[in-house]
């Protein structure tokens, strides 16, 4: 099978243009076929700010009322989304915005109502991805570059960009070799927390399980070590979690980050 | 060939809800291959002056600087691009939103600077469609959804939504009997601008030379019709000018707008 990239970038890379630039020419300057999957940064917050909206967070989420969505859906679908598009075409790179409700490529449901009322937000049920649009898009040397928005039942719904990368992988799994790399502001996956240069280059499931037990892991990487096990469980061949700065290194042979395989 | 609707919605109709609901209940119905134009309306206003940027026009036309780009992009590209999408998607139309830099459908180059600097406004070229995106789209039952901006050596340009239209229906022209319909707040073009009664229903080039000697344009409705008759020397088939709430008149054999022809 063909190689296929997903790669998700943060709002660490987002509000640094600087960083996004370089970023975004590493990118434009892969071969094999790739997918972008963007987050929101603090463009949407600082928007609401100024519009007197205020941002209200529960367990680390946004709750997304519909004045929230408006903002995020102008920001993330907008503004960030366009001006990704723009710069990738100046560098030859056919990039094409998309939305969950685009094509209807990825459908959602809104988050249902249990203990805390999210608002807007969307939840992504696995095969719930349009892959016959997506691999004709690719076949024809297009790339998808995603906002982190689906819909249901006629609104937008605000949804974690990690979330829409992993069942993006999951589903093109099947069409292609899938490398799922998840940019974030370290190296990689740490032995030791207080220590950057502790990278675990490589991370098989049974390294994982033994690390688990011995509570190697900070608890800030859980919840991604557990997203990236449930793609490679699903069908993923390979996901890495490492650096945006390195995103070359770690589409090559020779990672610098952490790759994760079964 | 088969037919092909290309239908450009401005702000009137995207300023109110009530009317848009009604526009895109009978914009889903159309079992033909379709388009969709969308302007800006006064969101885009109003948001610029909730972040205190004052809006610049110069012979009816805005000035776009980076500011109001920004604005634009987030309103047009995010805000009512992915309002109207998710809204067809509930009614069973696969939307699908897109800009110009998306997947490079539509080249345009920065409005040369003369007596006056429009800014970030692009403009397009002729020739400059990529139609075999759209045509695999709109084979594949998928209807492009058009928000007013393209790019330019990477950056995000502010564009006439009537001009859009107009390069679409050229380009497709070659590919379908395309009938181009500008939806507007008057029942057609009047012969009497003073009597709402008084539509012309059909204007091939003929009558229009004639009633032109006359003076029975109003001056409004002129760059109109020069655009019309542009799309219709360049192969369009059927222009159509009307109302948004006719256009399920408008697009049966039976017109209550201006069909112009040549």
């Amino acid at each position: 099978m063909n190689k296929l990239f997903i790669i998700k970038i943060g709002g660490n890379v987002l509000d640094n243009p600087e960083a996004l630039k370089k970023f975004l020419a590493d990118f434009a300057s892969i071969k094999e076929p790739k997918i972008l999957i963007h987050g929101g940064g603090k463009i949407a917050t600082k928007l609401g700010e100024q519009l007197g909206i205020q941002s209200n967070y529960i367990n680390g989420r946004r709750i997304t009322d519909s004045q929230t969505l408006d903002v995020v859906t102008m920001v993330y679908g907008g503004l960030v989304n366009k001006q990704i598009v723009a710069s990738l075409q100046q560098l030859g790179c056919n990039a094409l915005g998309l939305t969950g409700a685009d094509g209807n490529v990825i459908k959602a449901v809104k988050r249902p109502i249990k203990d805390i009322d999210y608002g807007y937000v969307g939840d992504i049920k696995p095969d719930s991805v349009n892959s016959s649009l997506l691999y004709f898009l690719l076949k024809q040397n297009t790339v998808p570059v995603f906002a982190p928005l689906t819909h249901a039942d006629g609104t937008m719904l605000n949804t974690n960009a990690d979330t829409i990368a992993s069942v993006l992988a999951v589903a093109l799994g099947k069409h292609f070799d899938v490398r799922l790399i998840f940019c974030f502001e370290k190296k990689g996956v740490l032995r030791d927390v207080n220590d950057p240069d502790s990278v675990i280059r490589h991370l098989p499931k049974s390294s994982y399980n033994d690390l688990l037990t011995k509570n190697v892991f900070a608890d800030g990487i859980l919840p991604k070590l557990e997203n990236a096990f449930a793609a490679i469980h699903a069908g993923v061949k390979e996901v890495l979690i490492g650096e945006a700065s390195d995103l070359t290194k770690n589409t090559g042979l020779e990672t610098e980050g952490t790759l994760i395989t079964s």
